[in-house]
């Protein structure tokens, strides 16, 4: 078998022959396949696309091509979720409890990254104490005592997904549904997940702007997951203003504790709602997703969540009195208010660019050596469709420097006003099973 | 400038800018740009093309990579040939004498290369103390004195043409029509060409099998010539079947030399005039075609032709006897005919393989490394349209080795008979000037 071949093959607009698929992805791993190779090909993949059963067995050779999590020793069906990423998204903080607290078994694998904000273990650091340096064999006793648990990356997860995606992003290959949805799933799938639910978010603050092109990446993921064994669904919900009002990782965990208490912003708590009601039922803990929803709603009602917080962030080290006290958390020396230049409704909160506004605080990183700023941030007073007079609050600004011009500047420029009144987006925009 | 950005643009169809081709090129030759990206943005164009103004600029870019051959001390308009290639092609061993006998200068750089038979230098060395290797001054004063003179390949020529070349080769991005052009456009014009006659070949034996892939790339390296100021003209010839009767180096310069007496085949003695009088034409030594290919066709009838060759073989240490006496040169220990086994006319003659029959016998070179034979080849005795009885030659082989079985059964498998009538197929399809 010869790359070039294959390469032409795509070109050509043939379909790779599973063999073919994995003598690519086991060459690119080994290195005896060159990166100037796989770069025509991913090219030729971006004009041609992949089949159906290309992109099934793309994802199993880059799930083989290193280590793969073993959670067989973990009771029950273990769902994973996960979001094509977004500003403000803290979902993840407010779902592993939530379900959790139903028995549905949470063995998170858990990252920092760059972004607006931290990753999850980031933002889970704001609780003193809280680490997730722990073995593998506490992590798996941990899920089967208290149902839930997070683990740092560790282990030679997907090497081959790794080095395609890092060649991919300096040659003008990322934009490429088969790719994204096979990477994306190819890693969910050796954390070793039964069943996967997924957060696909569209509009101007999202990697796909268009709802099309959503639904795209959506079905494509779902189908590689159940193509492969893996019970998999997604949602495709709204980007186009940042999710929930905390932007910023304290901050985001105290809008988790709120929204865990019943008291959290609506479309962060709806969205929780409805990603969390797939898990259930695919969990098999509930028969319906209705049902699901409904036990869900009582257990933040009744505290079993909140609880399963506490448990949760005590059981790995961090002081969980936090969960009452927020404001035992890092807590910013300044605080302004953005103020209103006009009467109005809010028309346009462009997400990428308010999140841009937080990372200039200090609340993510901009290089993998930036330090993030664990108690700075934005809070959003007002969403898209309010409406809001001269004045009033449109943002809360968490700061540890004096000068927030540049920010305000930002803000300003970023959050549009308009005189005739504008409808709030749709949150939850579709929901896909197969 | 990214690079990345650079093959955005390309992907998304958008025509890049002259800096921005000049960056690729010069990035890619210093090795600031990887392989990996120029591989990429090389399947991007092989699906998005290249504009006119993209392709005068990518060939300019490319030239302007190395060293450029000065010529401006030979006195006239230079005017170079280039054939895409074919078997049994034995036009630039004609040319040259024939159209320096009315006064054209030929300063041409030659190589060796792979294939179904040698270089032009390979098969001139099949004249006992001819040699190439001769300094820049004097081969600009034999040019001046002789109107002819050939050199080997020098200096670092087009070094972006031939690692670009060397890329594609491996990641599938050869047919590409931009990306022919400017390559062969650059070698071109580098080699110091004011004027360039281009012969493109067309059918089951040239590399491009169909006529109108043919006319696309010769209106592209004609378009591309006459945009960066070299009068170019482009003839689209047959391939269909080797050209000629020859197949062999020592053979190849026999069947020139009966050209230029007036008594080469039918085919050849065409294409030669034909080209040859666009290269005169160009050269402006006559005001129209039908002049210059009566001036041809003189130069042939008073020996003057014939006169030339035999000047410059001995002005470069060869032995100008084997003009009058060709079996000085090496002659095959064995000589057998291939009879026809059935009473018919020839139906096809399958170039590529035939010519890989000659190579079998050691007449072209495999590898780098291999050593041609220059007494061995073929010679065809019949040709496309030719009627045929039973018994009667085919071809005759010269071999070195006593068993030619390989070499008759891959013959007999590409020469095909019919019972039918059948034509001669075309010779000069089209004459392309823009």
């Amino acid at each position: 078998m010869r790359m070039v071949d294959l390469i032409e093959k795509k070109r050509d607009g043939q379909e790779l022959a599973t063999d073919e698929i994995k003598f690519i992805i086991n060459g690119y791993t080994d290195g005896s396949i060159p990166d100037y190779q796989v770069s025509a090909l991913t090219m030729a993949i971006y004009f041609k696309g992949m089949t159906e059963r290309e992109r099934a067995d793309l994802t199993m050779a880059m799930v083989e091509s290193g280590d793969q999590i073993d959670l067989s020793q973990i009771e029950g069906i273990k769902v994973d979720k996960h979001s094509t990423g977004g500003v403000g998204d803290t979902t993840t903080l407010v779902l592993g409890p939530l379900v959790a607290a139903l028995g549905v078994p949470i063995a998170k694998m858990s990252g920092r990254g760059l972004g607006h904000t931290g990753g999850t273990i980031d933002k889970l650091e704001a609780v003193k104490g809280f680490h997730v340096e722990i073995e593998n064999n506490e992590f798996i006793d941990l899920v089967n005592k208290n149902k839930i648990a997070v683990i740092g990356q560790s282990g030679n997860l997907t090497p081959a997904d790794k080095k395609l995606y890092a060649l991919r992003d300096v040659t003008a290959t990322v934009d490429s549904i088969p790719l994204i949805a096979s990477s994306i799933m190819s890693k969910k799938i050796a954390a070793g997940a039964d069943a996967i639910v997924l957060d696909v978010k569209t509009g101007a603050g999202a990697f796909m702007k268009t709802l099309d092109d959503s639904r795209e990446l959506a079905k494509a993921m779902v189908r590689i997951g159940n193509n492969v064994g893996r019970r998999t669904m997604a949602v495709i919900s709204d980007m186009s203003q940042p999710l929930g009002f905390a932007i910023g990782n304290a901050l985001e965990v105290k809008e988790a504790i709120d929204t865990l208490k019943g008291e959290g912003p609506e479309d962060l708590t709806d969205l929780c709602l409805t990603l969390g009601s797939h898990m259930v039922y695919l969990a098999e803990k509930a028969g319906t997703l209705e049902e699901a929803r409904i036990m869900l709603e009582n257990v933040i009602k009744d505290g079993s969540a909140l609880d399963k917080l506490k448990v949760f962030l005590s059981s790995q080290g961090g002081d969980a009195s936090i969960v009452d006290e927020p404001s035992k958390m890092p807590q910013a020396k300044y605080i302004y208010e953005l103020d209103a230049k006009e009467n109005g409704y809010v028309a346009e909160i462009i997400a990428d660019e308010v999140g841009t506004a937080a990372m200039l605080l200090g609340a993510g990183r901009a290089t993998k050596e930036s330090v993030i700023d664990l108690a700075v941030g934005l809070v959003l007073r007002k969403k898209i469709g309010d409406q809001v007079k001269e004045g009033e609050s449109l943002v809360t600004i968490y700061s540890n420097f004096e000068n927030v011009e540049e920010v305000k500047q930002k803000l300003y420029e970023n959050i549009k006003i308009s005189t005739t009144k504008v409808d709030a987006p749709i949150l939850i925009h579709e929901e896909i099973t197969q």
